[in-house]
């Protein structure tokens, strides 16, 4: 893979958009995820609008579950002393899918427990089906999705989590997913284990503060995290998953001839100086 | 899934021999690893030796990869200040593999990326391939391995390695694998990540020690950690497969009605007193 990415160039990157890309601020650190409005238009203004009025500002990541997932929002959500949420929408359609037709797929031939066919949209790591006419996005480590109770359209994007364990892939199609952490993914995956049921904080523990979250679009150009990420519709990328796939490094003496949608790697790049 | 558990009886349960029971002692507390000697009995064998030699106690973990594996053994291992292995084997036929007959294999049914046919044998996660005839221990989350440089046979068992992330399958039939996490895995998943290359610890960054490893049959038997884990040979665990196919909780939409390999849980529970 080193040697795909030596011999990209610059077109062979992207730098998401900052209108769509949100920024996680914590004590340790920032964590910066890539917005994927394609899937989840209505969703992901729902949460840019929660972010923009402050939201989430002061409030605390209140669940890490082993080998599943980091939560974070309102710890009294649902009670008389709730945050408001203003002129959010209470209740969403739910963005679990799509029309798989007007997306440019990137196919991975694997074989998947989980979908008839698997690749990439724009960067982020989906599922595809034609006899439905349906594509979503996949549970992969890192991605970034919407809590919800019973009902389908219970979630608003004021609870949000990230996988930080072997891909959830049977959440698929469940919960409306609405981008990938491009950075800081550590500042989440370390996080101390909730010693409550599905790893909320008991009373006791400390949740864990957010200090903010913030549309990129909205913080000054100096104060932004200048990442680029690869782009997954090019030639370069079929090169880094057949790299992925076949392992020609000497190290490997089995190599299995096979990758797994949530094992290849989208790489991301500090943006160099325009040349 | 809770139900299957509910309704299981002690047959369902096993306790994992104290002989094939190892236990990583860190200043947070104690991880427990399962070992399959069925799979790696000479590579068991140099570890339990090095482990009976006081060989771990004081070293350190010395990598720590976000989205991969936590590794330990002598930070000095190839220089001068390498601890001495006594009289241990220098390297080990590779132990990546074995003769798929004479396993008592639990079949998934499950499309797999990486095998032709998966399951489990003895609680572990297993690929089967009957052309070659051949079976191997599948890297899925909390699976203990050994760590090797180039060459195949380069691995002894003096450096160890956890997966902490999605599952890196196309390290099947590369490594040899020994065992899984039984408890405790949150002691390693939580780790800081090291800053420098594949994860290691920079000079600058504290490593992690070691107080201890120990076979548990040579722990005092009130200090050993009395952990049952789930059979995975009894219609109970062909009932617990299918709860997770089919996930008929209410929350669930649209259950996936398929499952892959590492998304089984292998449930553990302390010992209850014998009734």
């Amino acid at each position: 893979m080193a040697g795909v990415l030596a011999d990209s160039d610059d077109l062979d990157w992207t730098s998401p958009d900052p209108e769509s890309t949100l920024y996680l601020e914590l004590a340790s650190g920032r964590v910066v995820f890539e917005l994927a409005p394609e899937f989840a238009p209505k969703t992901i203004a729902n949460i840019k609008q929660l972010v923009r009025a402050g939201f989430f500002d002061g409030l605390s990541i209140n669940r890490v579950q082993e080998n599943y997932v980091v939560q974070w929002g309102d710890p009294a959500a649902g009670s008389d002393d709730a945050r408001p949420q203003g002129e959010i929408a209470e209740s969403l359609r739910p963005e679990f899918y799509r029309a798989a037709s007007g997306l440019a797929f990137t196919a991975l031939h694997s074989r998947d427990a989980y979908a008839k066919e698997v690749g990439f949209v724009d960067g982020m790591p989906a599922g595809r089906d034609g006899a439905s006419g349906r594509a979503w996005l996949a549970h992969c480590y890192g991605m970034l999705g919407v809590g919800r109770d019973v009902g389908p359209a219970s979630g608003n994007g004021s609870e949000l989590y990230v996988v930080i364990g072997h891909a959830p892939r049977h959440l698929d199609r469940n919960v409306t997913l609405v981008g990938r952490v491009l950075s800081g993914m550590s500042h989440l995956s370390t996080l101390p284990r909730g010693g409550g049921a599905l790893g909320f904080y008991l009373p006791e523990e400390r949740k864990i503060p957010i200090v903010s979250m913030r549309v990129a679009a909205d913080v000054e150009a100096s104060a932004r995290s200048r990442l680029q990420r690869f782009r997954t519709d090019t030639p370069a990328f079929d090169r880094l998953m057949e790299a992925r796939t076949r392992r020609l490094e000497e190290w490997f003496v089995d190599p299995a001839g096979n990758i797994e949608l949530c094992n290849v790697p989208i790489p991301v790049r500090l943006q160099t100086e325009v040349r």
